[in-house]
């Protein structure tokens, strides 16, 4: 990541608008797959794609402005790698949230809902607590190692296509992200979750960011021959 | 782009070939997808996907001849990037809408239809404004976006890609392209807008193409220190 | 092209290789469609995305070797080009007609069915021929094109996603492949196509093959300032 | 593969984790598709989805340090081809399975099944036989040709697509891998094989693979003038 020296204004401006537009790609597809379509897994292909698509360019464009998070695990993540100052990602952080809310309110907006609209959609369950858990360990994983084997210039295809996995084989259907999950709160659709589940899910994804940092840490240590 | 020097009538060819074909593919997998599936949704996911493949082969092969356009908003927003001639563009605008035109009428006759059947899809919402003015501002975003960060060889899969998303979390499944609305106009299918609604969509996606101008150099200024 | 030099036996047999497992992948997956799925348009999705991942696969490993043709219009297209010596073409085609026969045959064979079964799948029409000259035409406008341009390395990706979009926006649902349609004629199945069709496919892939190469000389001519 | 002189304990690891990875996308999805949807064609399509999506990330993170075989006929073959030596195959062999089981298992109790629930799904007939032996002979086919034309840094896309094309165009949905299907074995799914089928499986797969081998050496010999 070379992009340490550019003002941090504008890099927060970037994780703004990405997190909006991330999230008005995952909440819109979602309100979209379930006005068109019966089929609930036929739904969450549509779901898949269209964030798979959507998290490939939003990565390109803005991944040399501010690193592309989207998602505060990844914030914290490149901060204990020390890629990100600490003092970015406390600005980062309030910025990703906001870009997610946006990103639902517009959401529902296209779509004649109301601008908030609370899901009602309960996911409080060990299963998608585990769910939750090993879909951000696993993100981070990811991220931390296309570093280490140098191929972070892979990383649009690689984390869209690692969404695109792990939609489909969590029951969760893998959010690993707090900011989306508090933006997903907001919309009344399939793509949703109620309110009460948040924190139960932010619990997961936090528990699930360190293990996939030990994880990646215990594989490609610090003073290794390759990175 | 390099492609400065080409003379301007392959330029032009360039672009109405590329918009025949691509109208073909839109309104042609459009045809098919409404003839062989039941579930909307269904339809629009085969409609997405090949609109990808087309628009990713597309943009690769005509790209270094004309930009691979296909778009007078494109063309404006080179126009004012200044990758472009303001007299080219004035060439490109009606190859554009003719090229839409032609592969509009192409596909109904590829799907024994009449060549000319104007669709009765009444557009005219505001939420259907919303959704252009948003996707054909992202489209812009984008393609300029790719430019300011040296990932311009990207562009064929980014801007398919982006097409990908923008299809399905937009609920007026994103033309983001004033010359395939006028061409969509005469496709009485699942792709089809009607005469009426042709006019305010491309006011949309004039609003939209601006605001996607004025937020990617305020994001990266012109005289900035990363490009 | 710099496989000028390889030996022709070699080359061939890459060819009727290829041949052989395109067509157990469309014709394999056109009977697993069929036999799994309901929805005609699902069954054509199912088998176009095989066909994609397939065909991306076999260009990128056989290319450097034969060239990857598969395909005798394409391989009539090289001879005109001067890439492929009229020869070799010669000798190509017997082996990719009777590689995309044994494909045919195996996929029967994997799928528990007669090991040869005429197809009953009558496709002669005014718009199937259009259909059929469009898509080969395209197609080898396409692969002309990616190497004037310069961009002969992206020919896995961008052929195998040309076909992508020219199955689902053709009625004919683009076989654009003489030898191939050869093959599909002995499978009775979605994929398939009555004998009585074949010839009149041919004649229209011929025409298109003939269209695609003039078309392609006309946007980039043979001494033009750019390739 | 640069990677001969990386701890084998590293490498083991890799292995161990990249196949419990790999098992929990393809049982995961698996199992998730059969509770999602009703056509079996769109449970195949999605399953199939997940596992391209997800291989292509593990090949990426995982291949400069293990190779990311995940499957010892991939490993067997990387011996013959001297590209790893037999002691570290010998120590991939047990990694592979217990992954291949850990990942069932996680993906069982993700899904809130019994944490091991034996599947009934019986996979023995010819014509299945027929399909694991040529869906495995065309991954080691594949993998080793990739070498050969030196596109090794193709292989996670490459390789993701040709599972991509075989999981549609083979009766037997291509398992194609000794460890996975001892590892679905043990999941009472869309995705599982009765234990009493696996050992035919394996058989299969074992004459595929040496036939792929035979296969990939004829078309390019060891001392060819094209690599």
């Amino acid at each position: 990541m070379s992009n340490m020296e550019i003002a941090v204004t504008r890099k927060v401006a970037g994780e703004f608008l990405g997190s909006a537009l991330l999230t008005i790609v995952v909440v819109g597809s979602g309100i979209a797959a379930q006005q068109l379509s019966t089929d609930i897994g036929l739904q969450l292909l549509e779901n898949t794609l269209a964030t798979v698509f959507g998290l490939a360019v939003l990565i390109t464009v803005l991944g040399p402005l501010s690193g592309a998070h989207f998602n505060p695990m990844v914030s914290f993540a490149a901060v204990v790698e020390r890629t990100l100052p600490l003092r970015d990602a406390l600005c980062y952080l309030p910025a990703q949230v906001a870009g997610c809310v946006l990103g639902a309110v517009t959401a529902n907006v296209m779509y004649a809902k109301a601008a908030i609209s609370f899901s009602t959609h309960n996911r409080v369950s060990g299963p998608h607590f585990l769910s939750e858990a090993l879909a951000t360990a696993g993100l981070i994983f990811v991220i931390i190692a296309l570093q280490r084997v140098d191929r972070g210039a892979w990383s649009a295809a690689i984390v869209a296509s690692y969404i695109g996995a792990a939609y489909y084989c969590t029951s969760s259907t893998s959010f690993a992200n707090p900011a989306i999950t508090v933006g997903r709160m907001m919309s009344d659709s399939f793509a949703g979750i109620a309110p009460g589940s948040v924190l139960f899910f932010i619990a997961a994804q936090i528990l699930g960011g360190v293990l996939g940092l030990v994880a990646v840490n215990l594989l490609w240590p610090r003073t290794n021959e390759i990175r």
